[in-house]
């Protein structure tokens, strides 16, 4: 089997779980993510701990859900998905007519079928989504509402993975792992994330990576305030990876700053994998790039997608499903974001080491014979000696000179065995 | 009645009063000014005073003036419009034939019906302007040209309004006190200036305010030669007001520098009031910005406009008159002044108090229920919080988020009385 | 006669000479430019000497060459043009087959009126250049293919004319002379170049003139190799000169930095010259600017041309003759090109003397009487007089207001005889 397969079937195993801010629902799926990646060590936070300007809130727990009319039939259960019931909603069991219940369920009217997917964290509360289909079918009488759920002091959990390199310096990646049954927002994520921890534990590394599964808000607020100042000596470059399964399109969300290195690879990748990738500004965010970002934190962080989440129709639905996340949506996301690392590793500073052009020729690199027609390769070559001059980064230079940096690196190594090019 | 009406019935009285760079129709003006600012001062400065470059010119000042045609019709008539004599014109009681007088008139081939506004400052002349039609009228024979003027050693009058504010920094506004009948070029901007002093004197101001009412180049020159040094300390924002008084459209012509406090503030205003406004580069400067923008001057002055001077047809003629100027005319201009001065009252660099995100639901400021729509003053709110990282001010941050800056004041203030933003 | 038509008769008279890298040719040239420009100093290099990363090759020198078909019948003859042989073809007298003969024989299938341009520098070996269509009418039979040529050790030549100003900074001009035949590139360039030598030492000097005549690529490297330090601290800005002969268009390759002095000025003068002027990036360089702009060179040249190397069909090959260099397109060379070296004579940081602006008036600069007409002389006095602040020198106010740096000249020059202007 391909990647593309392997990871498309652990976001279906991922799928039924109900996962949440909170609760065992995101343990299980950190505990299944812990047996891809044995060095993953789950952290628990108290509920009441001040993180920042927040409070880890109560845990929650859902056993069962339903929502039954007046003649018997059950209109929405939590057994046939987690959708159904709001996020942390209270428990709850009581009859109620269908104008007062109708303050307690959700639709899309303009999404007959759709689920929607809608929370109330920080507030007492309970509800059911249903597909406005069935919400407009509904008859007068008396409902029974039963939510058999806790919302208790407990702990948050989330999941970090240390991978270090030959330099203390971090490329930092961060997933979500709250979001009930939806595949590209945001099962992709955490599974895009897991396939590249895997491949990174195999490679030489440059860099040493961090990489955190968390809660979404709550998650990185708790992680920033326990790692910030580490991570501002160490970060170079960081992704948020969130909706990285479907095969529409490439997106690009860039960091509040907007030209750190994180944005000058992902940009750079980007361009050279599908030029007609959307691009998103900070104005778009709506992930933990919010927290990563925000004014005195400034980490050099980006995300890099496919359908960006708010952009898609499936988007926080119950069409946010198996189908629309895909083996080579999936694939695509994964390779991008390696791509993206690919070059972070690769990049550096290199300056020509002569005065003038080499002499090529004598070391065979150039042909004895002038004729007009270009070889690229050495195109490419003769550029990277006119644009090597210490002030420019790989990155910088490739999109100088228009080839992609991964397609440079053979030949810095090759320029610098004949002591023509060196590390600025 | 409200402001625009208000405003035009002042253009209205000072219509008739002939103008010049010095005489008793300026002083006039200026007492006027003063009946609607009592604490407005008068300065004169006398005839042959050195000011930089220039000498302060004799006075001139004229009772009569008549052109009488070789069939003893009135050609020509001071008491007509003021701007059949050529500004400056020196006293003189001649007869002369046609071909002769020909060297003294001035009329527009192009705008017949016409009479165009000449003078003559620095050099001894005289001279009649006529509409084209009857100049073109004129019959051969004896014409006398009867002009009871002086040109003597006198004074040179402006008026200055300071206004003080919390702080010592000032914001300037400079309007001309030095044409004759005309309404948009320049009765519009001296009212506008008035109503703006008035509007200024009954609020709590933060910036101190240094108005002028002065002749055009003489009167900056004269100005700044007495106050140069402690408006370069002192001035943040500045804006000639001239041509403030038609209906067509807005127009912006920027500082010498183009990026100062005042051609932000006001091409933001702009932007928001009236996007189509026309923008003009301080190539196109043709009023007193050419001397507090000059080199060694660099004043932050630009010009909010409404049809600028050069630019429409009834510019400098006697088109220009109290049909073209309408209080809606007059209003706009007002309002898009004072705006810009409400801006740079409130423009303030701030800084969010926390790190990542504050947690706005519990302070009631952030919905509790997560839902698809967004709303906008939410949207706004989590803005500020995103870029008020303490390096851009708020018109930086109003653009960069496409907001109205006066739209993001109530908001700051909100979250300041939160503890959430403080001034940086 | 013109000086165009002197330029294309000097054309003509070096276009049979047989130059290359080294050899009696190049120092035939050498010597009859030295005819026009006494003071050229002409430089041996021994073979053998190390140049930066290079050695200076064994000299070239070829006497005869002939290519002998089996029908006894010449194919191809060094006598009917130079390019008939491989630039550095060694020394051979041999009989073989068609099949075998193929792999020293160039043509160009898609020119096949055209004889190629071909050299083997540094790699021993022979060859015949034919027009395509000569090639494919060659019967197979028994070739004899005899070269009388010389490679051995002697010296590499160049020419060197150095100017001196009244400052010692200086302005490069740079040729090549190692092209046999062809007359766009390059020997327009070596003849302009001579032409712009003759014009120097006639007029008064700002600037001190480094112009060099050499062979490319090696020969720039030679010369910089003696001379690098002095330059990088002499040259203000300079210039590749080749490819100035033909009418077509005009071309620019900017500099490596592409916002040096140079550039700026040359794309001034073109911009007035001709707008639709071909713009070239370093990106596209291809000739001794490679050695000029190389990292750790970094010296401020750029290349004004006509129509560009490898940008015209008969680049390289026989087509490139007397026919696609004409009087006029030499004129038009010279004539770009000394522009750019009188808008450098005359860039300066001017700056007002006075604060405010001067009273025109009363020098008689300014007319007396307001009309609404501008005079375009007038206005560019005063927009002199606003932008010369003495932060930008006149190629930056000259491209601000629109106007030809050379028609601000007189004016700066009128402005700092009244004491209004001065150098900052």
């Amino acid at each position: 089997m391909n990647i593309g397969h392997d990871m498309h079937a652990f976001v279906a195993r991922l799928f039924p779980i109900c996962r949440s801010l909170t609760g065992e629902g995101t343990r299980e799926t950190l505990r299944i993510i812990k047996g891809h990646l044995p060095d993953l060590s789950i952290h628990e936070v108290p509920s009441g701990t001040q993180v920042f300007d927040w409070v880890i809130p109560d845990e929650w727990n859902i056993r069962s859900a339903t929502l039954v009319g007046p003649d018997g039939a059950t209109v929405a259960d939590f057994g046939w998905t987690n959708l159904h019931v709001v996020g942390y909603s209270e428990p709850v069991d009581v009859e109620l007519g269908l104008d007062e219940l109708q303050e307690h369920l959700f639709s899309l009217p303009e999404q007959p079928d759709a689920i929607p997917y809608v929370t109330s964290y920080y507030k007492r509360f309970w509800g059911f989504c249903l597909s406005h289909r069935v919400r407009a079918a509904l008859k007068p009488g008396t409902y029974r509402a039963r939510i058999d759920s806790t919302i208790a002091p407990g702990r948050l959990s989330y999941g970090e993975l240390l991978i270090p390199g030959q330099e203390p310096q971090e490329v930092f990646l961060s997933t979500n792992v709250c979001h009930p049954s939806m595949a590209n927002n945001e099962l992709s994520g955490l599974t895009v994330t897991t396939w590249l921890a895997k491949w990174l534990l195999e490679r030489p590394r440059r860099y040493s990576y961090r990489i955190v599964f968390i809660p979404e808000t709550i998650g990185s607020i708790t992680y920033l305030s326990r790692h910030l100042e580490q991570m501002k000596e160490r970060v170079v470059a960081g992704f948020v990876v969130a909706c990285v399964g479907d095969e529409r399109v490439y997106s690009f969300l860039s960091s509040r700053n907007g030209n750190t290195l994180a944005d000058r690879v992902a940009r750079h990748v980007l361009d050279q994998i599908d030029p007609n990738y959307m691009r998103y500004s900070f104005l778009n965010r709506g992930s933990d790039e919010r927290q990563y970002c925000a004014p005195g934190v400034d980490l050099p962080v980006v995300s890099v997608m496919r359908s960006k989440y708010c952009e898609y129709p499936e988007y926080h639905t119950s069409l946010d499903d198996l189908t629309l996340v895909t083996p080579a949506g999936l694939e695509g996301g994964y390779t991008a974001l390696r791509r993206c690392i690919e070059v972070i590793e690769s990049n550096r500073r290199w300056q020509v080491a002569v005065l003038g052009e080499p002499q090529l020729g004598k070391r065979g690199l150039f042909p004895s014979i002038s004729l007009p027609a270009e070889v690229p390769s050495v195109k490419a070559m003769m550029n990277m000696i006119a644009y090597c001059d210490g002030t420019r980064d790989l990155v910088e230079v490739a999109e100088l000179i228009g080839v992609p940096a991964w397609q440079l690196v053979p030949i810095c190594e090759r320029l610098a065995s004949h002591d023509l090019l060196r590390v600025a």
